[in-house]
């Protein structure tokens, strides 16, 4: 069972000295920089974000970054080829409009002007601590959560704050409280490692309590049955982030958007690149937003398969997190978290062994394809034997 | 001729009220924020960088954005469409070293770790100005020469100050000069809009004349006979960036880079988004460093091109500044360069009218195919006879 902190502690900005806690293998090594002083302070100080482990395509099972195990919808594939004939030596719409027009129709949006294309969501994220967060200034997450959070404060010189969780995932009355100097909440909803999420009644509570922006991550939503976009519609100050890397099987596109009042979007368009996202990436990103029949029908194939994993982890003794999300983190009694993740590891099976200070450790696993996800069941149900 | 300032007169941070001064139309509308307090104060303050005029494919003859009038290289378009196929489910490599590797071979770069790959060469500046420049700093540019630099600086909450050319395009020694808060120093090689190039032994004074990092943005250098890419060798504190947008014909890509010394390409990435260059993008990007025979073709026809551009504007009168990227700076006797821009533009001939306060305007026209300059320089032609 997962040790949950007292719910009034937050923590504030403690540098960690080694990633290694989370599990991460940067991928570049990071030298003694001999100029030190020529960057501003607030990078030399900071360790970078390491995203997870990414052994080359193809070897073994990968159910450690939260991948669609399904290739996109052919329609997509098909968009990028016909791109390629396109006009690539002129510059793409600076706004990717029709993209813009596709997305807001699929999602019931009142038009274009509500949305935002980003490079994908976390350029997104990186826009909006830009643009709301200054030097000395703090943001607020959840913990445990999306650590991305903590990266992009530490770039800007600000500060951050994480609000533990409640037990079961509920946020505390602290992660509404409103000061000066805060001035950016941020929320993955659902959340990760933990796959829950929280209805959007109370998400639109604690926005009404905040005196600024909440940002609602929606990485997940589309394997969740809830979202926020209608709060969108009520508060200026609600934000939703969206990304096609995970439901729509485009992690490599790098596609995402923002949701938000139109003014805001206008606002927040003169941080971007100009030019932030490339004619292919517009071409497909347009194209799955066609594939709504697509997107119900991978949602129900992962859950299905999502509950299969949920139930056999749990009769082989694991404390289970209900999941909404296209993973499951699960936490087993023997704490012996980080030798199964080695077991699994050694026979090429990746899954993500993540510990927290001050809260705990567990394992959160990829939605994975059918026979991904019994071989790595298998490959679990010997480790435990071991 | 051009007016040219007292060298020695630095403007800092001018904001201009309305920028239809350079000729820009922005293709989005900036309503008035009802709660613009939300936001850092200065995003409030700043008006936003916009893009030149971006019509339909296809109509007119567009010569206002410096973009390669011919297609890619055919072996980049074959890399996108086999990359289509590929694991798009997948994230990208995150420091894309498979182009890393290509362009250190191409430019004689001693490994990969010289190159810090970005979604386009936007994004890479944006990197710079967040690594180097905080809130209350400043950054220094020359003028005229790419306003972007100053948006960058606004977005940070930063100064700016612009040192201008002297006649004929030379720097002033007050280009090279230190003080506490100047944190990175800019300079467009060969600049635009005049096409000029300072040569490499004098960027390298400059360079040692400093305390803080120059950027030496090589965004047309593919166009020219020279570069710096050696005193980014010798000096940890040279940057230089390119683009695969003009040279390439793959502005529609989105895909530029830096080469700097090892440590400073690591510190950097601490900044960046972590897949901030997507599979497709890779993969296209890397396929066209082998195109290196190609790409000199290209710069013979299109400098060709350039000679007849600049001898004809010549004949028809007007002061021709020699060019050494793939556009051409002129200014007519009569000034009427407004008005021959809003002639050509009445014909679908897009070309660039800029006028810079306290200094003069003139008109930038792109190299385009011997058919679309042709049409241009009859244009001109024309509108002078008015």
């Amino acid at each position: 069972m997962p040790k949950i902190p007292d719910a009034t502690r937050i923590v504030r900005n403690v540098h960690y000295s080694n990633p290694s806690f989370l599990n991460l293998t940067p991928k570049v090594q990071f030298p003694a920089v001999t100029n030190a002083d020529l960057f501003r302070p607030a990078l030399s100080k900071m360790l970078p974000y390491a995203p997870g482990e990414q052994p080359p395509p193809g070897t073994g099972v990968k159910l450690n970054t939260n991948e669609n195990p399904y290739p996109p919808p052919p329609a997509v594939v098909e968009a990028i080829r016909a791109a390629a004939g396109g006009p690539l030596n002129r510059y793409p719409d600076p706004m990717a409009n029709s993209f813009r027009v596709a997305a807001a129709k699929a999602l019931g949006m009142p038009g274009p002007e509500w949305i935002l294309a980003g490079n994908g969501s976390d350029e997104i994220l990186t826009l909006l601590v830009r643009g709301f967060v200054g030097e000395g200034q703090r943001l607020r997450l959840p913990y445990p959560s999306y650590i991305l959070y903590r990266t992009l404060a530490d770039i800007q010189g600000a500060g951050w704050e994480q609000v533990p969780f409640e037990d079961d995932w509920k946020l505390p009355a602290a992660f509404g409280k409103s000061d000066d100097d805060l001035r950016l909440v941020l929320l993955p909803n659902p959340n990760s490692p933990s796959g829950t999420i929280v209805p959007p009644d109370q998400i639109a509570a604690i926005a009404d309590s905040l005196d600024c922006p909440l940002v609602v991550d929606e990485a997940y939503v589309d394997f969740a049955e809830t979202n926020c976009l209608d709060l969108v519609q009520k508060n200026e100050r609600v934000f939703v982030t969206r990304t096609l890397s995970k439901s729509y099987g485009l992690a490599g596109l790098r596609f995402g958007f923002l949701v938000a009042q139109p003014h805001m979007v206008a606002e927040l368009t003169k941080i971007k690149d100009s030019y932030n996202c490339d004619a292919i990436a517009i071409a497909a990103a347009t194209a799955a937003m066609g594939c709504q029949d697509w997107l119900a029908d991978i949602k129900t194939k992962m859950n299905a398969t999502r509950a299969v994993l949920e139930t056999r982890l749990a009769q082989m003794g694991f404390h289970v997190t209900p999941s909404h999300a296209n993973f499951v983190w699960c936490q087993h009694p023997t704490g012996n978290h980080q030798s199964i993740y080695e077991f699994l590891k050694q026979q090429q099976i990746l899954i993500r062994y993540m510990q927290f200070p001050d809260w705990g450790d567990g394992l959160r696993i990829s939605v994975g394809t059918d026979d991904q996800i019994e071989t790595c069941l298998s490959a679990i149900e010997r480790a435990l034997k071991l």
